[in-house]
C-alpha cells in the first residue's frame, strides 16, 4: 500500500512551499523539501524500559519542579550549602540582612501584631478554646515559620475558618462539650493539630502535595461563603448578649436558637454591637476604596478593642449586661506535650479533626503564599512549605497552640506594610510575648461583644460575590460545585459540605472521562486543515470519508460509550446517505495521551462493525504511549498493519483516495 | 497583526496543491484554493443557550445511544408497538416464532437445565443456604427473563460470584450465623435480593448504566481469580469432608481451618472426590480441546451427580462418614414476600449486600449478554437489560430466590447448543419445575463432596492466566490493579477486593488529569506537520519558537502542575540557549477538550512569566468549548486579542516570524 501512495503524488502540502521572504531563522526551510509523494511513517517513541519509564513517571508525578536540577554539576561544598538553603529558606536572606530591610520588617511587623492581638483572642473564641491560647498560637509558630519558611509575605497565627473547624468537629462528637469539659476539649485541640502537622509535613515529605489542589477554587469560595455566614451567624450570640446558645453549627439550629432566647436580648449589649460594627465596617470600606490607607482596618480591630475595653471600664458596664473576658493570667506558653491524649477513645476524633484542619489550613497556607509570591515574582516550593507549616503546627501542639496557618487577612495587611522578609513574623511574636507577659491584665474589661464584631467583620470580607458571579459566567458546573460547597456547610456541616463538594469536582472530571467529547472532522476548503464541522462552517466533509476524533484517554471508564457511539455514527453515515459513498472510517488519535488494555480491545473491536458495512478503518497520529501499545498489540495478532495508521488527515485521505480510484479505474 | 501576516504570505500550504490524478470526488479540491496569505480565524461553536448545552449533556451522558431515534416522525400506532417492543422485547420474536426455532431451543433447554440442576444446588451451599433455594432461582426468575430480556444467549440462574459474595457478606456481620439461625439467614439473603434487584432496575430505569463500566476488565480479572481461589480453597471442607470449618473467608484463615481439623479428613470422601475432579476436570478438557464435544462438559455435572448419588445408595456410604445432602421436600416455589426484613437493625447490611451483589451480577450479566451479542451480531441495550435483571430479581426476591443473572458458563453451554431466543429458559424453567415437583427424593443420597467438586471446576475456569499474561505485557498500571484487586479478595475480604482495585482504576483516570502529559513540538523537515519531538526523531524545534502541547482537559486539578511545568520550560528554553533565540511561546490546545475557571485563569496567568521574559505568547486551535470560554473571559478585559489565537501551528509561525522580522528590517 506504501508503494501505491508513493505512485500517488503525497498530500503534505509543504514539499512545494514558496520561497519565503522575512522569515526567522530556521522556521521550517522551503529548501529542505521531503522526496514527492512521500507518506510519512507513524512512530513509536524510542524503546525505554519499564523501569527507566516508571522512573519517569515517578519523576514527574513527584517532582515535576525538578528541585534538584540546580545542584547538578556543583562541587560538594556548594551543595552542602545549597541543601542549607533548600532546607532552612532562612539561610537565603539572613546573611543579607541589612538595616534598610529591618526597618520595612519593623514597621510591618508591628502592624500585624495589631492585628494579631485582637484576631488570636476571638479565633481562640470562635474554636471554643481558653482566649490566651489564641495568643499563644501568634507567638511560637511564627518563630518556627521564620526559620523554616520560603514566603517572604505570610503571616503566621490561627484563622477563622479552621477554627471554626476545630470548635464545630470536636464538639460535634457528643461525648466532648467544651464547657462540661473545658480541660478535655484543649486537649483534644493540641492532638488534633499535632495530627495536623503531621499530615501536612508528610504531605511535603512525600510530595504529595497536588492532594490540595482537588479543592478547587470554586469550592473553596463556596466553602467560604458558606462558613462566614455560620461563623457570623454565631457571633449573634456575642453581639445579641444570648447566654444560652446552641452548640450546633447548621443555619437552622442556629437560628432557632437565637430567636428561642429573646428575652436574654440585652439592648446595652446590641447597642456597643451595633457601634463598633459600624466602625469596623467604615474603616474596611475606606481601606478598600483607598488601598494606601491600609492601616486603617488593620489598627481598627485594636482600637476598637482598646476603646471598647476603656469605655466598658469607665461605666462598669460589666455590671450592666455586658459579658467580658475577664481575668487572664499572665505568661508565656506552656509546654503541653505531656497533654496530647493518645486515648483509643478519642484518637479517631483527634484525627479526622486533625485531617480536615490540616488540608483546609495548608490550602490556605499554601494559595496564599502563591498569591503574593506571583505578586512579587519570586518562586514558593509548595512541598517545602508544607512542611515548614506542618512541622510549626507539631512544635506548636506541644506548646500549647493550636492549629496555625498563614491567614489570607493578615498577609495582606503585611503585604501592604512592606515587610520584606520573615523577620516581620519573629517582630511580631516578639510583640505578642510582651503581651502575654506584661499586658493581660488590660483584658480583664475587654467585652466579648467586640470580639464578636470583629469576628463578623472578618469573616464578611470571606464572601466573594463577584468572584462566584465570575465563576457562574463563565462555568456553570463550578457554579454549581460552589454552591454545593456553600449549601452544604449552611444547611449539613462544615466537613460534608467540603467532601461534597470535592466529591462532585471529582465525578466531573471522572465524567469528562467516561463521556469523552467525540467530534466529526472536516476540510477547510482548500487548505490540509482538518477540523470539527460544528466549530467551523468552512469546514466541510470529505465524501467518502468519516473523520472521527475522540478527545480523552480511551480506558475502562469509556470503551463502551464509544464503541456505542462510534458504531451509532457510522451506520447513520452509512444508511442515511448514498450508501456506496462511504467508504473509509478516519479514527484520529491526536488529542488521545493514554489508552489502556480496554482501549486497546476497543480499537481492535471496531474493525468488525466497520468491515461488515465493507468499510475500512485507519488509524491516525496516535501519540508514543498510544503507539507503543498499538505495536504491543500488533505483535502476535498483527491488528494493525502499516498500512492503517497514518502521520495526519491529509495523508490518510489522499493515500486512501488514489487507492481507491486505482482499484476502480 | 492581521494585516501584517496577510502581506506576509500565509503558510497554509494548500493553497498551491498541485493538481492530482486519481482523487475520489470531493475530496479537497486544489481548485477551490483559499486567497493567498491567508491566516484562518479561530472561532467558536454556534452560540447555544445554557438550556440547550445542558439537553445536549445530558443527552450525551444518558442517552448515548439515543433509544428513541427510530420513533421520531412514524405515525401514533406504531409508535404504540415500537414502545411494546422497547418495553418487552419478547414481543419482537413470539409472533414469528416457529417449530425449528423452537427444536432447537428445546435442546438447548435441556442442555442448560443439566447444569442449573447441580450447579442451583451447589452454588446454594456455596451462599450458606438451603439446596432448594438454588433450584427455585434457576425455576423463576428464567421465566421473567424470557419476557423481559434483549438477549438471545443469557440462561439465567445463581452465578458462583454473586453466592460466595453473599454468604460472606451475610456471615460477617457476626450477628448472623448460617447454622445459629438459619431462618434469618434466609430472610436476609430474600431482602439483598430485592435490594440488589431495586438498585439494578433504577441504574437501568435511570440510566445510570455506566456506572459498572468502572469494574475494568482488569479489575473483573484478578476479582474473578481471587474469588476462585478462594470458593475453591473453601470447597476443601467438603473434598476432605471436614465437619468444623471457618466461616471465614480470607486465604489465611481457611488454611489455618483445612490444617487444624486433620483428625477430621476423611479417606472415602477424599477418595470419591478425587475421582469426580478427575472425571469433571477431563470432561472440560476434552470439550476445550475439540469445542464441538461442548455437551461432555455440558452434562457432566449431571452426570456426576447420578453417579455418585447411585454409588452411595449402593454402597450405604452415608453411614461410612460421606455426608449426603438428605431429605428435600418436593414442591415449587413458595411466596416470600412476608419473609422480607425492614428491621433497621438488619437493613445496612442487607442493603450493601445488596449493593454488592447486585453490581456484580449486573456486571457479568451486562458482559456476558454483550459478548454473545457480538458474536451473532445483535444489539444488546444495557440500560434494558439492567431492567430486566433487575426486575427479575424483585421478582424473585418475593418467590424465595436467591441474586440471580446472566452467568457466564451456562450462557456459553446455551449459545453452543445452539439456542436461537430466549425460550430456551422457558424450558430450563419447566425442566426445573419438574424436578421441583417430583425428583427431589432423588437427591436424598447425593453426596456433598461431588457438588464441592463441581463447584471447584467450574470455578477454576474462571482464572485466566493468558489474559492476565496479555495485561501485564499491555499496561503495566492495568496490571497491578488487577493483581490488588486479586491479592485484596484473598488476603483481605471479596468487597474489599473489589474496592480496592475500582479505588485504583479510578486514581490512576484521575492521575492522568493531576499529571497531564505535556510535550514539546517540532517540525517535521520540509513540511508543515508538528509532531512531538521526542516521538519522532525528524520533528526537530523550530529555533525562536517553543511549541508546547498539553494532552489533557485544564482544570483545577493540574493547573497548579502545568503552571510550575511551563514555566520551568520556558525558563530553561530561555536561559540554556543563546538568550535573544527564544521570541515566542505557541501553546498549543488542540488536545484540551476543556477547561474550567482555574484553567482561564492559569492561561491568563501563563502571560506574565512570559512577557517579563520578553516572550510572546500565542495560543494555537483552541476546541469550541475552550474557545468559548476565552471568548467569555476576553469579555471585559480582553486577555486574549484575536491576533494571539491562530488555527494551525504552521500559521502561527509563518506570522509570527513575519511579523518579527518586519519589526526588524
Amino acid at each position: 500500500m506504501e508503494g501505491t501512495s508513493h505512485a500517488y503524488g503525497g498530500h503534505n502540502g509543504s514539499e512545494i512551499l514558496p520561497p519565503r521572504q522575512g522569515m526567522v531563522v530556521g522556521a521550517p526551510r522551503p529548501a529542505e523539501v521531503s522526496p514527492v509523494g512521500m507518506v510519512h511513517k507513524v512512530m513509536a517513541q524510542p524503546a525505554q524500559s519499564t523501569a527507566s519509564k516508571m522512573k519517569g513517571k515517578v519523576k514527574e508525578t513527584f517532582f515535576p519542579d525538578d528541585p534538584f536540577r540546580s545542584f547538578k554539576g556543583q562541587p560538594l561544598r556548594k551543595k552542602w550549602l545549597m541543601a542549607a538553603k533548600y532546607l532552612l529558606p532562612s539561610v537565603e536572606w539572613v546573611p543579607g540582612y541589612s538595616l534598610s530591610l529591618f526597618r520595612s520588617d519593623l514597621i510591618a511587623g508591628f502592624t500585624i501584631a495589631s492585628v494579631a492581638i485582637p484576631q488570636g483572642i476571638s479565633y481562640a473564641k470562635l474554636a471554643d478554646l481558653p482566649p490566651i491560647i489564641g495568643l499563644y498560637s501568634s507567638f511560637v509558630p511564627p518563630l518556627v515559620y521564620a526559620v523554616l519558611g520560603s514566603s517572604h509575605d505570610l503571616a503566621v497565627g490561627p484563622t477563622s475558618i479552621t477554627s471554626l473547624i476545630m470548635g464545630s468537629m470536636l464538639q460535634k462528637a457528643v461525648l466532648v462539650s467544651p464547657t462540661a469539659e473545658p480541660a478535655l476539649f484543649v486537649q483534644l485541640a493540641f492532638t488534633s493539630t499535632l495530627f495536623a502537622g503531621l499530615l501536612q509535613a508528610s504531605l511535603g515529605i512525600l510530595r504529595l502535595g497536588f492532594i490540595i489542589d482537588f479543592l478547587s477554587k470554586a469550592t473553596l469560595l463556596g466553602f467560604m461563603a458558606g462558613a462566614a455566614i455560620i461563623v457570623s451567624l454565631q457571633q449573634l450570640k456575642e453581639l445579641l448578649g444570648i447566654i444560652h446558645f446552641t452548640d450546633k453549627m447548621d443555619l437552622v439550629d442556629v437560628m432557632a436558637s437565637v430567636f428561642q432566647h429573646t428575652d436574654e436580648w440585652s439592648w446595652q449589649t446590641i447597642l456597643m454591637g451595633a457601634c463598633f460594627l459600624v466602625l469596623l465596617l467604615s474603616a474596611r470600606h475606606v481601606s478598600m476604596r483607598w488601598p494606601k490607607f491600609f492601616w486603617i482596618s488593620a489598627c481598627a480591630p485594636l482600637v476598637s478593642i482598646i476603646m471598647s475595653t476603656v469605655l466598658v471600664f469607665i461605666f462598669k458596664a460589666e455590671n450592666h449586661g455586658i459579658s467580658v473576658i475577664g481575668h487572664i493570667k499572665c505568661g508565656l506558653n506552656h509546654l503541653s506535650w505531656d497533654k496530647l491524649l493518645f486515648d483509643p477513645k478519642y484518637l479517631g476524633l483527634a484525627m479526622k479533626t486533625g485531617l480536615v484542619t490540616g488540608i483546609i489550613s495548608l490550602t490556605e497556607g499554601v494559595a496564599v503564599g502563591r498569591t503574593f509570591a506571583s505578586i512579587k515574582d519570586y518562586q514558593v516550593d509548595g512541598n517545602k512549605e508544607m512542611m515548614a507549616i506542618g512541622l510549626m503546627n507539631i512544635v506548636g501542639s506541644c506548646t500549647s497552640c493550636y492549629v496555625t496557618t498563614g491567614g489570607f487577612s493578615r498577609s495582606a495587611v503585611n503585604h501592604n506594610a512592606g515587610c520584606k522578609t520573615a523577620m516581620s513574623n519573629v517582630i511580631m511574636a516578639l510583640t505578642v510575648m510582651v503581651t502575654l507577659l506584661f499586658l493581660m491584665p488590660l483584658f480583664v474589661y475587654t467585652p466579648n461583644v467586640v470580639l464578636g464584631a470583629i469576628i463578623t467583620v472578618a469573616v464578611v470580607g470571606l464572601i466573594d460575590v463577584p468572584a462566584a458571579y465570575h465563576i457562574w459566567k463563565m462555568d456553570k458546573m463550578d457554579f454549581l460545585v460552589c454552591l454545593c460547597a456553600f449549601a452544604g456547610v449552611i444547611f449539613i456541616s462544615v466537613e460534608e459540605g467540603l467532601a461534597i463538594a470535592v466529591g462532585i469536582s471529582i465525578f466531573r472530571v471522572l465524567m469528562q472521562i467516561t463521556r469523552p467529547r467525540m467530534i466529526i472532522q472536516g476540510n477547510i476548503k482548500g487548505t490540509d486543515i482538518y477540523r470539527n464541522i460544528h466549530q467551523y462552517e468552512e469546514a466541510q466533509r470529505v465524501p467518502g470519508f468519516l473523520i472521527l476524533t475522540v478527545e480523552a484517554p480511551i480506558n475502562f471508564a469509556n470503551t463502551n460509550y464509544l464503541n456505542e457511539r462510534t458504531k451509532r455514527w457510522i451506520e447513520d453515515e452509512s444508511f442515511s446517505r448514498n450508501k456506496s459513498e462511504l467508504r473509509f472510517v478516519i479514527f484520529d488519535l491526536s488529542a488521545v495521551p493514554a489508552i489502556d488494555t480496554s482501549g486497546i480491545a476497543f480499537l481492535v473491536d471496531l474493525k468488525k462493525p466497520t468491515e461488515k458495512l465493507g468499510l475500512e478503518l485507519v488509524l491516525v497520529n496516535p501519540t508514543g504511549e498510544v503507539m507503543e501499545k498499538i505495536q504491543r498489540a500488533n505483535d502476535p495478532h498483527n491488528h494493525f498493519r502499516p498500512d492503517c495508521l497514518y502521520l495526519t488527515i491529509g495523508e490518510a485521505i489522499a493515500s486512501l483516495s488514489g487507492e481507491a480510484n486505482m482499484a476502480t479505474p
